[in-house]
């Protein structure tokens, strides 16, 4: 008889699937797939990022990977029951390999895996103090001359970078650095991160000072150490700099502040880096195994070259320059680009009373904030989900369980929701001229976000000033030249300005390693972030998985991390389990390493 | 039928305690308690921190206070069922007052109620902003001249204590002031903490350097935000002191450091205190509603006064002030006490080659931490406990339902439990000439510490130094008097000493009502501490309760704040509650003021 219980058919899948791979039997293994399948892997079998879509390329994967992962002991995860929803059974698994314990989720269609996740949760002999591991703290019993906490953490801090090397030297102590960085001194990574300005989180608090987080709370989380449940949903920039400070002290990081990256080379004889930085007006030099470039997906402005620029009389900068808006108050102010930065900046300029002019050069897509939590993102994040039992390990992992490829079927009728309850919204703003879309395929925001990380406004007011005609909107033609005091376009409007932003977007993270590294280095990296998904700013082949990030590339020792808060968690564990692996040498072989096929 | 099953008979009581106190009908309820009883009022119906022993002390209670109380709503609460434990029925319950909501816990004894356990939540209409209610933090929308998050706090920290007045003043930052004043914050006091150090957790920072918490990390947890689960057993000093200052700036605290609190006289007929400080050379006056002296029992070094101390020509200094021990290396030290700071400094001294003689006055009790741990602890504080759904606020519920009155029943067997497993190491002591006892009834160390706060040591490794004879000790003799260059014993024992620790303990925490205010108030409040249980150093009549902790004194709008870290966590929600229904003017009928026995 055929046990038609959800658990019981996970169960009975899983045990076959484990009969099949430790048998060898890749056949069996993938007989155990619809045709329409979806195998995301971080980590654990193939060593990288990786979905594998249909059953020839599980076949391929098995074929070159099972007989070194040695998976075992797969399993419904413990108090776990699966559940059936609309014919779609799902359910926690967990597994072993020879090296690691993972943990993941699967999907059946008609007693078949439709997708499966499969992740790594910790390496064997390797765990995390945490818990009933964590460190005593105290060191009971007595010894001659013993050391304090704050003597070795003293010394530590002193000597490391100078008598002792780092494993991993992160360039960029914003969120991502912090947050990877704190993992790897849990795995015991010896680790600098190297920050140029002053304090950690001053990479928020030197923004723009109207500045909040765009993702609420519940998407924010920093490992280990949630913020607390009376933090606010969108953070202050300044209130999310001290938190990561404190975060920074109390993980105790080994953060070199007002440190700039000068010059980094890799010897591949000696499998080390030597990074030059900038410390208190001396050249350092240091040799780690591994450099990880978490300067952020914005963090290389994108600055246009207009002609004329040169002769402008007023101020002009990039949107990551704009200080604050309460300078220009009474003049007149031209903002390039209509993105969240645009919005945002025009907003505060109009707060302090400064005459300002949005000039759209392409279409963007727009959500108002409140519809994007309770439509987009309730579920996973929000209280909500959290008093319904939804924890952010789970929320991370279902949210990375759905492959990249059909991820866009999920998203399209939660915009078209949005776009139906917010009507009256959107006919307003194209009354006042501004130019939408809903992204190539109508699949919306968080689709653009993972395609090229750009091109949209998550509105939290200054639309119904675009709406109100407050803020002035010039939409259709890009800019033909500067002059010592207009922004001309094409269509021939002349702007008066006395600021210039150029809310123009950030470039591809692989810039950074042509910067600190070489253009030789970047060009063989390639591009990094986008999909692949053959829509604009993320040009094909289809990848599948974001370029470059959170794994291997063509540049050994080489890694990239970033992205949003949420990303920079999930993933900083994947990257760290990576290095750590590679640290104590246990074998690493990567499957369908990163391919290059554009140069940024 | 009568449904016998644990939930029914917890439900069954509850709905006949609704019944009778709503209709008035006293008789009634009392008869639902068994003649050996228990209700501990957490500020619900006293407005105060009482325990009622016993039907008649309930039926007081209840007639004074349950009309201006108006409770409802019994039940137990929501997802909790009873459960049955040895022919004890308990459960969690939920009710409600006029004003506020309550979380209790309640026992069974052949269906009437044993103890009793009464607890405030909230305020009706002044819920702290968490979870659903917590702020929104970005401004959507726009408006001219808007205010960042910055702006309003730093205007809000310049203009309070100046243009603005606070409604209530903490003196003391440690851990004590520090989670009080959050708390205060979430309910929107407005509140200073006058603190003399420069930063939030000197207090910690600036003792012996080997110091770490004698309390594991799950008892030490602060409000709103726990310990990540990375975090030491026992966090050592320095550790804790940053957490404190990272928490008390992430948690937005108006937190005055280098300010001395000078003098503070109370008003009744404007009802209102005035605070001078002393702050960057300059005296300010503070006009506070209420005061809270938050300076820790701890804090009020009592200094010895023998014949000779003056004509000493090496250093000699209270244990409180003891810097460290490294700068004796290869000279003599005398300690004077033989409690937990007499054993870690002795210790420490031990481990940096200086030659140490304890010098033991009187019985001692010792446990070991790994065996305090596992027997004492470990059912609520512990990681087990926590992977078995204990959370931080059940285990503070569970434990302050139990009566002090018979607290000391459920003490004993675990303290004879720790003496049978611990018998070598107790016997190595007493062939060592340590003086040992195990609290005036065999209750041992939390006994002690709730009745007198002093008289034992949580054995860390220094124990076995004294057993060794690597710790010299001198028991049974106390100091006949000092010379130049040696502690005289009246046994005639002559001790060279180039250092004198005096580890002789803490006074009672009004005597910091008589430095700041005056002999008279200090008097008026009487001791402070201590549960009247008739024992060394704990004189009776009976209290029940601690002394003046948490609640009314006799000095009106004076309270005092203090304790471990556990009872800082918990008993600040009181006092804060207590605080807010004064500031919002709801009343608050004190039943059974604490009346004043001793003086300190």
């Amino acid at each position: 008889m055929l046990d038609k219980a959800p658990s019981a058919q996970v169960t009975a899948v899983l045990s076959r699937l484990d009969e099949a791979l430790t048998s060898g039997d890749i056949e069996a293994a993938v007989a155990l797939f619809q045709d329409d399948c979806y195998w995301r892997d971080l980590v654990t079998f193939t060593w990288n990022v990786r979905t594998l879509e249909g059953k020839d390329a599980i076949r391929d994967m098995l074929s070159a990977q099972v007989q070194s992962v040695r998976p075992s002991g797969w399993m419904l995860a413990e108090g776990e029951d699966a559940t059936e929803d609309e014919g779609v059974v799902s359910g926690w698994i967990t597994f072993e390999t020879g090296v690691a314990r993972g943990f993941g989720h699967i999907r059946l269609k008609d007693g078949l895996i439709w997708t499966l996740l499969t992740s790594m949760t910790e390496l064997k002999g390797f765990e995390e103090p945490t818990g009933f591991e964590r460190p005593l703290g105290a060191k009971h019993g007595a010894g001659k001359f013993r050391k304090t906490w704050k003597e070795e953490r003293e010394e530590e801090a002193a000597s490391l970078g100078r008598a002792t090397q780092p494993y991993v030297v992160v360039i960029g102590g914003g969120q991502g650095g912090i947050g990877l960085s704190a993992r790897l001194r849990q795995l015991g990574i010896p680790t600098i991160v190297i920050e140029k300005n002053e304090r950690p989180g001053d990479s928020w608090r030197k923004r723009y000072k109207s500045l909040c987080l765009h993702d609420p709370v519940w998407y924010d989380h920093l490992p280990y150490l949630p913020f607390p449940p009376n933090w606010p949903v969108f953070s202050p920039k300044d209130k999310i700099g001290d938190w990561l400070e404190m975060y920074a002290k109390v993980m105790e990081l080994n953060y070199w502040t007002s440190t700039t990256a000068k010059k980094a080379r890799y010897d591949p004889a000696r499998k080390e880096w030597t990074v030059i930085v900038e410390r208190g007006g001396r050249q350092i030099a240091l040799y780690p195994k591994h450099l990880v470039l978490a300067t952020g997906m914005s963090g290389k402005p994108n600055m246009p070259q207009f002609k004329g620029m040169e002769r402008f009389k007023g101020d002009q900068h990039h949107s990551s320059q704009h200080p604050g808006s309460d300078t220009w108050r009474g003049k007149k102010a031209v903002i390039i680009g209509s993105n969240n930065s645009a919005h945002d900046i025009a907003a505060a300029l109009w707060e302090n009373d400064v005459d300002v002019t949005m000039v759209q050069r392409s279409t963007t897509h727009i959500v108002r904030s409140d519809t994007l939590m309770d439509v987009g993102l309730s579920g996973l994040y929000s209280e909500d989900a959290v008093r319904k039992g939804m924890t952010t390990q789970k929320a991370d992992m279902i949210f990375a369980s759905i492959p990249y490829k059909i991820m866009h079927e999920f998203q399209i009728p939660l915009y078209q929701q949005m776009r139906e309850r917010d009507a009256a919204f959107y006919e307003g703003l194209e009354k006042a001229g501004f130019m939408l879309d809903w992204g190539a395929d109508d699949s919306g925001l968080f689709m653009k976000y993972l395609r090229r990380g750009s091109g949209y406004y998550i509105d939290v007011g200054a639309s119904q000033l675009i709406i109100d005609g407050e803020i002035k909107l010039k939409a259709g033609s890009d800019v033909q030249e500067i002059t010592e005091d207009t922004v001309v376009l094409r269509d021939g409007t002349e702007l008066p300005a006395d600021l210039i932003v150029y809310a123009t977007g950030y470039g591809s993270m692989n810039g950074w390693a042509a910067d600190l590294i070489s253009q030789e280095v970047a060009d063989k990296v390639g591009k990094v972030w986008g999909l692949g998904s053959d829509t604009p700013k993320d040009p094909g082949p289809w990848e599948g998985e974001q370029r470059n990030m959170w794994k291997p590339t063509q540049q050994e020792a080489l890694w990239f991390h970033g992205g949003n808060l949420h990303q920079s968690r999930h993933y900083s564990l994947y990257l760290a389990l990576q290095l750590k692996a590679r640290m104590e040498g246990i074998p690493t072989p990567v499957y369908g390493l990163q391919e290059t096929h554009h140069k940024a």
